[in-house]
């Protein structure tokens, strides 16, 4: 198996590394920086290093596309020009808008693993930086089946959960729960910077909290920038809602609404109840074993509506046959869950199986 | 020595530990909860437990009161009713103006540790809860000097870094860096639950900044709706000033004013680096040896002169005279910094010698 990466910075030099590590796979980079391809290779993420997409993309049966959200398009554009027909072609920008409606092509699916890390550069890339992440794909009725299920399974032998998602809920989720917190830990440093200086030169000593919050500021300006723009009118909402939400929490503590704040309080603690919850469901796994007719599309079909019911597929298998039906196997965590996936999978009006 | 500790939760019942383990105190402790008094022994984080602030204080060197911020004020008072002349208080409140305000007694010095946990209860205390943890105190002018000292030497044995600093000042730099992460922890859960229901029930899989910037989500009703009204005021003011920030920045977001953003981004990643690295002095330890008239107050205001600089002081000696003065003996850690220190000692008309 050869797998390209089409940038490799820390997220294309990890997939490279895990990709090496755990298949076993031949991996060949592009990048335009001469430094970047020669401690790729030096790093061990890629065997080979090109300064041009073509010859990083020969004979690739996959090519992970790492560039900044602002270069994606045209980027993912360029592999599928030069990419063979069986090359399954994905990206991991952290904005999925904007490259889902530029691209229509079978061999595409959009992608976004929730990882990262305070540094950037394949100098800090690691084979387990995806190991039980959420790794989001916007599959689309264009989108063939069978280089689906070629990509979700290679995501989960890096270890990481893949979970399909249309690209407008992808960035209204993202813009509350990655770029917003990014925005604020900005804020908050410079507020803290703003107290420092009212304050004498002082430095304040910051306890646990502020450093965790703040963690991620100041991260990559291109590659925020990029985003922040390219996700702009989700996350100017979402800054609205939060800036409501603040004024209301401000007008509470300042005429003293004591029950009003706790109130506040207790709700939050049982919605992070309820967030830590869903990421860590676990149980048997069971199959279902899905008919289903021979079109385009029905495999994103049944990935969105699991993945909207935030139903994680452990592993799929494709088992197309020369009539007009075949068969698509889905292995669930958890006989709950199985039940109903097998519902929602019915909803659709197809015939499921328990294996 | 006897370390009484007055409310065993998360903080006194780690107090506790550290005393007994790092000093081999003798540890009392009162809490008005017959479990948490149990609990407090069986974990060995007391040796005696009393339902009685009287019986647990008596013969104590030092009481630390640990209890919520709106009954310190009260507790500390019941403690120093009962508290022997050469017993020092503390306290271990969040926020500091309200019983720095309350309390005048040569005796009584206001702290706070910078340290906790998602976790509350003395089930959950450790002796090394404040390795390297700055620990805030808030002398005055009637604070008797050697009672200073000794509650500095005793915060440095348990592994912290004792810092001195005026109430009001504490309180606005807490209200940004920690009350105001606590209020946005809050805020962003509640926005990623409101993003959930309205896509449909999906619960968002969140990515690592989301966890690490809403850890500290639904704390403690009690003890937080505490801190938020005591430090209203200055927590107001932070939301103002956070909302102001926001509307700046969405205003930038909307109107696509991408050098904006990167020079903002650029200004929070060099206020990140400033502060990360004031949390990251190091060096040789220089001894300086003060002059000082025999009067109340002159240690802290040395300390606070010190503290408003953000020099620590490693560990410091009262070494009293009989005649009208005497000397303090400060220890300060890197060369820079001992410079910077005794210049500032000078500033206050006080005479220096290094050691």
């Amino acid at each position: 198996m050869k797998v390209a990466v089409v940038g490799v910075g820390l997220i294309g030099g990890s997939i490279g590394l895990a990709a090496r590590q755990r298949l076993g796979a031949h991996v060949s980079g592009y990048d335009p920086s001469a430094a970047a391809r020669e401690t790729a290779i030096a790093r061990g993420a890629v065997i080979e290093a090109h300064g041009s997409v073509e010859a990083a993309v020969e004979g690739a049966d996959f090519a992970f596309v790492a560039a900044p959200v602002q270069s994606l398009a045209a980027m993912v554009s360029s592999v599928l020009e030069v990419a063979a027909d069986s090359c399954v072609v994905t990206d991991v920008g952290s904005v999925k808008r904007a490259v889902a409606g530029a691209i229509e092509d079978p061999r595409f699916i959009g992608g976004h693993p929730l990882a990262g890390a305070e540094t950037s550069g394949v100098e800090h890339a690691r084979a387990d930086l995806f190991q039980d992440a959420t790794w989001y794909l916007t599959p689309t009725t264009v989108t063939r089946g069978v280089a689906y299920e070629r990509l979700h399974r290679l995501i989960t032998r890096i270890g990481a959960w893949p979970t399909a998602i249309e690209p407008d809920t992808h960035d209204v989720v993202m813009a509350s729960v990655s770029h917003l917190p990014h925005v604020l830990a900005n804020v908050l440093v410079a507020q803290a910077a703003r107290v420092l200086s009212a304050e004498g030169e002082r430095l304040p000593a910051t306890g646990p909290s502020f450093r965790d919050v703040t963690r991620v500021a100041g991260a990559n300006s291109v590659v925020w920038g990029g985003i922040y723009r390219a996700n702009a009118d989700a996350l100017v909402a979402a800054i609205d809602d939060m800036v409501g939400r603040l004024t209301s929490f401000r007008d509470q503590l300042a005429s003293g609404d004591d029950a009003g704040i706790r109130e506040w309080n207790e709700s939050a603690r049982e919605d992070r109840r309820r967030l830590l919850e869903s990421d860590l469901a676990g149980g048997e796994v069971h199959e279902l074993r899905v008919l289903v007719p021979n079109r385009p599309g029905i495999v994103a079909e049944i990935a969105l509506a699991l993945g909207r019911a935030t139903i994680d597929i452990v592993d799929m298998g494709l088992y197309p046959s020369s009539g007009s039906h075949g068969t698509v196997a889905l292995w669930i965590r958890g006989g709950v869950v199985a039940e109903q996936a097998e519902r929602l999978v019915r909803d659709l009006g197809l015939e499921v199986a328990r294996a």
